[in-house]
């Protein structure tokens, strides 16, 4: 395919490349396994998804976070990616209003990020592979999007202190339910953690084959 | 679209051809909402959904409860789709193994039924838009299989006690995050007031407004 | 699924209705069959796609064509649907900056209208299955936009006087390429007879038997 | 994302490993443009995508050609992935009762290979990313898989030599609508000449900059 290769262009260019933003080491305490799998964070193959439910925004410490993170993400050139959820058959297209600062913005027609929008191709196009997934709701739209990028292959973490729940009681077993047979969806963290690692300090990977 | 076309005759067929098989009312006794919103058990909109995971089935009497269920489907004429869903990445395609009595058996790509399989485009063409899920495991292929259904508009019911658990301590939460915000994917129930259902006895359905 | 319900309530309830506005008969004239083949031109079932391809807006009769079956389609109350196609990789989010008239506009991330975008979605949500496509180029997004939607089991029609061709010499084997084996991915008309049928004036259903 | 992470592990050491299996250049004599257009040939990365239609197969050189690309496939271990396509609405799901020799068989819903079907999700878990297309019916199943393809990011190129066309007055057009404008969706070449690539001799890449 020629017609609008330059964007290809890139993607492969990037793949060829030694892969000069990429540090050998993990998250720091992520649960349960040492984040990500492969033992290196690649600020180019990262992104973080802010996912966004209808509705005001809730208040909290997790707005704390997630602003906290973003502005790391900013800071080292790693792509942002807006995700706006919301219930089936609600507002199906139509402008999000939400501010995005010069990130991408993507409009899912459900509460999986992935279902009806762009974000898969997006991903594809941009050779992003890891996501760190935060905002709002915990147990709705972050964690059906969370499930879905997972099916596709993406190495998830969720960024747990910068979500919001929608049920303060569900809160535990939400994560739980991830953290579950050894990260059956990915792997739980905390933002300074996660924000360490952006600015390039990662704790070293676990030396246990796998 | 002409060629194939039997298959679609009996879709148009179907939806234009008075509803013959549908009772007026819903399945008793569920939460938190009376299923389906639309108070209609429609047994040739409806699909049980059975699905599994990888390994041995585990036991317990969600097994007899899932039996009761499909020997109901079975013998009231509802489709029966058993939906093999499995770890990301693990054993793409290939023979499922298992029984299926003649029930169309799907395999998906992922935990979500509907990722990399032909589910959706088969109950499309089947003109099904109703389910009931139950198998294995709840909190993972049964629970990505429902948030992906009710996104694409299906309208969900789950057979808590015909699934069987991962996690034991995560059942309660599971359920809970399907009931919350007056059921955001869809509602919960019991096995014998769905076979009730199947067998024409319906609930009431309620008269408050929606 | 009950948040959000209130346009599935509408689906649900034009479901149920009285098919109000569908007239029996067919488009007058259209190749290789009397299309839609179920025989019955439903307007409430009707979208009308216009296809758009990046660059400047070809110029040609094909417009005037387009601009007619736009405004029948308006004043008649069938839904009109913009829907961006480009190469695969080029801007994959953002604004259009097309007129779209209260229309919908959805943008999809190749020539296909519906990969990546909330097409597919969005018709389901509409209860929309019957298909009037137009626009440019007609090889490239009109005719990958066509073989899609029949896959996903819409009847379709092409406008084809309100199609640009890409290149003219391909013009009469894109058309015969939709035309061969009975319709192998829908029918080809011309845009005067379509607008009779939104009009409401149909010729005669075929009588052989199908 | 650890459970399953087998197949993971080997996408990721191959994309980190040295391309052992690369040999820059190109497939000789394509059109419109020299193939791959990031003018390496990379065995690990290449899958051949052999397209089937319902029906006996049909008669003609074709199959000659195809069997020799698909034994020099075999012979150096590039993957060979057959891709069952038929009309929307018939049949879908059950076995495809045509011999694979250990090869990969995906079953699409429709014309396309990737409508409800493995086949994106196979060929990203494999990471392979340059498919050879052939088959029947050329402006069918192999087209429409084609498209698809090109929408998806895939590099492609048509063997059409390999395929054996529905209606032989439209060949030459569904030839023509490939190659027009650059290589739309992508390339043509003939099997001979893949075949060589396959065995290692290529052409050697244009130096222009692109």
């Amino acid at each position: 395919m020629r017609t609008g290769s330059q964007d290809m262009t890139s993607i492969n260019a990037r793949r060829a490349s030694p892969r000069t933003r990429a540090t050998p080491g993990t998250v720091a305490e992520t649960i349960p396994y040492a984040w990500p799998w492969d033992g290196v964070v690649d600020l180019d193959a990262l992104a973080v998804l802010t996912v966004r439910a209808p509705g005001p925004l809730p208040d909290g410490p997790w707005r704390t976070h997630l602003d906290a993170l973003v502005e790391a993400a900013h800071r080292n050139g790693v792509r942002v990616i807006e995700v706006i959820t919301h219930p089936p058959g609600a507002d199906p297209v139509g402008d999000s209003g939400l501010p995005a600062d010069g990130d991408l913005v993507v409009r899912a027609q459900g509460w999986s990020g992935f279902f009806g929008s762009p974000l898969d191709a997006t991903l594809n196009r941009l050779a992003l592979t890891h996501l760190v997934l935060a905002g709002h709701w915990l147990e709705i739209g972050v964690h059906s999007t969370m499930r879905a990028a997972n099916d596709r292959g993406y190495e998830c973490l969720l960024a747990a202190d910068a979500c919001a729940s929608f049920d303060p009681l569900l809160r535990p077993s939400a994560l739980s339910s991830i953290e579950m047979s050894g990260g059956i969806f990915g792997a739980v963290g905390a933002s300074p953690a996660i924000i360490d690692a952006l600015n390039g300090t990662t704790a070293p990977a676990p030396t246990t084959g796998d």
